[in-house]
């Protein structure tokens, strides 16, 4: 049971009115900004979080202890993660600012932990469209709720117990997180301007995630000449903007930054968040199971159609491309199927051709970074952001 | 194609820059509040949705056009609908105000349209959850999704594509609620006021939907002893306070209304909220197909643990108990099968009990609102809601 989900079951259930206005975020941190290292301001963010999730604790308690598991599922969650949208909003807002009140500091750290709730939200639903098996090393959320039906002996459609569980989990850290970016506590102002970046945010991702699937669903009929563009629209919208330049440009708005700061954030954000990605592709093939915490060749056998898979697909012998139409997507790929897609990767340049492509669009955003005019710790954190994106093992 | 698939397939996909303002929902009513109709209201409500929608197309496009088919499953079913919740918040502020200025006007029918968004996300992920065939009389979204993806002879498994084009439909109108409640141009302190009740009623929803289906999965288990109890708890939270009570108390909250007001709203919100879901237990189980827009059963046939089952089983024979749990949750019940479970409704008395506990809320709900300090207007198009909830066929 996780610490809150403890609380949770503790608690005597209080009787709340049925509307009480809720307690703002409460500043949590100190009076010294901004933070100093980034494990500092990780710290931070989890504090906020786990304030956050005591308070709807109360909340689900009022309606019922049973709720508790859902709880269980977006704590269990939301303990992994590198953390890194917090980052680069956090730092998107001290790039432009010199120095803030400590009530101004809790706020943004509030506002980033809120991106924290959102990647939760997408995180469950994404496993449970993908129907994956674990996530961070865990068992993915709708896998946990379908073993609780089955640990019960409950009637019906243990799946499909573990699949609604996962929905409403996800649906709960989508409002959460709005709920929780509202209630930073910044001035109504700040969060006014940010919320058009909020907005975009999330109508963008969401259409990136479906051009996904209708891409992985409709390549085969697609043909290879667009399939590296296709895959870089899909990976703009799903990744470059949402993880990097999105959160960035959110902490630009909380601190209504200067245009030509929000345009080398853009410049910045796209080509780390294009970068970012492509490891993530790299990662998802080749990557160490232990270290990734997802299984070898899952991406394979999800039939993920990244960039990666593109540029083999161009340089392909016809053998090479009977090899990937026959395995690429194949849910039941053992490591014979893994190891043979994988050396069509690397045989074809497309292994070599995507870290040329890393390569690039590093120095992009390094040249961008340098030349902005950014506060220099914000510049500091940034670059060491850009390391811990692109060059991880997981 | 519905007419905003079409603007969306129309436009020349104008390049936006990455993060444009939004522009304030425009207040489309006349100077003359309130409306004098329901179907005045509703066609104001649906104006807003419409330019809202019509706006998203545009962010969408910017994405790709391929995402039309999303727009396309969000206007089918926002094009149906009682918007019976949209008319609750509309009549709980006006019930507060005598006199608005047209902007206010404005804002209020726009932040009520929110609910109606959020609705919708919750009934696309309800239908993915149960599994459903049919929503408002028209396939459920993700048997659309499904049956693009067979048209197309697109590869993978087409369900699993329903499943996730549905999933992520009701993701972004869960988004657009709360941007759509945040733009409705309502002063920012009435803002704030109401989001206190828009972030209660999204948890206590969700919350509510768990305990649904924790129910369903486990009641065999508990005995019936405490059936009607946990039933109507499932009510309150999953239906009554989120189909009644939370859309006034969002009314309310937006008016500033006075604190015996409020209490009057909760007090009759929740008799009324319970009296239309006890009728639409009743319906979905004795309710005309082609009225309901729902096959005859369907409640049945997923074993829904409601308040009418609940009291059947405390008044059933063995023999009927038998039938029951032979019978109920039985994915490929028949009609002979529905015809048994109808009867022991029927002759165990839970059908005579169910309208007598209606009558009794509806008394309750009318005597307050009788009493209530509210506006003449409201007072009178808030009874008219009355029977349209409790007295409806559909």
């Amino acid at each position: 049971m996780t610490p809150v989900a403890r609380s949770l079951a503790g608690r005597g259930l209080p009787r709340v009115p049925p509307v009480q206005p809720a307690a703002p975020a409460r500043p949590t941190a100190s009076a010294i900004p901004p933070a100093e290292s980034g494990e500092e301001l990780r710290d931070r963010v989890e504090l906020v979080l786990s304030e956050f999730l005591a308070d709807q604790a109360v909340v689900l308690g009022e309606v019922s202890p049973d709720c508790a598991p859902v709880l269980d599922a977006v704590s269990a969650l939301l303990s992994g993660g590198k953390r890194l949208r917090p980052a680069f909003c956090y730092w998107g807002f001290h790039g432009a600012v010199a120095d803030v009140d400590a009530a101004t500091e809790g706020g943004v750290v509030a506002a980033a932990a809120a991106l924290e709730l959102f990647q939760a939200a997408a995180l469950l639903h994404d496993d449970v469209m993908d129907d994956s098996d674990t996530r961070r090393g865990q068992p993915a959320a709708h896998r946990r709720f379908a073993a609780l039906h089955t640990e019960r002996g409950w009637s019906g459609s243990a799946d499909r117990y573990g699949l609604a569980g996962a929905v409403l989990a996800g649906d709960l850290c989508l409002a959460w997180s709005d709920e929780l970016y509202t209630r930073s506590g910044l001035e109504p102002a700040a969060v006014a301007r940010g919320r058009r970046v909020f907005d975009l945010m999330r109508t963008q991702l969401m259409a990136g995630q479906y051009l996904d699937m209708l891409e992985q669903a409709s390549s085969a009929g697609s043909g290879v000449d667009g399939a590296v563009e296709r895959a870089r629209r899909v990976l703009t919208f799903k990744s470059a903007k949402y993880s990097v330049e999105h959160p960035l440009l959110l902490g630009a708005a909380l601190a209504d930054a200067p245009a030509a700061l929000v345009a080398d954030y853009s410049r910045f954000g796209l080509a780390l968040g294009e970068a970012f990605q492509l490891r993530d592709d790299v990662l998802g093939v080749f990557g160490d199971p232990s270290v990734t915490g997802k299984p070898a060749g899952d991406d394979l056998r999800e039939g993920k159609r990244t960039v990666l898979v593109g540029l083999a697909l161009q340089q392909a012998s016809p053998a090479q491309v009977e090899v990937v139409d026959r395995l690429l997507g194949d849910p039941d790929l053992d490591e014979t199927g893994v190891a043979a897609l994988r050396e069509v990767l690397v045989d074809t340049g497309a292994v070599d051709g995507v870290e040329e492509m890393i390569t690039d669009q590093v120095d992009v955003a390094c040249t961008t970074l340098d030349a902005a005019a950014v506060t220099e710790p914000a510049r500091e954190a940034l670059h060491g952001l850009v390391v811990a994106a692109t060059r991880r093992i997981s």
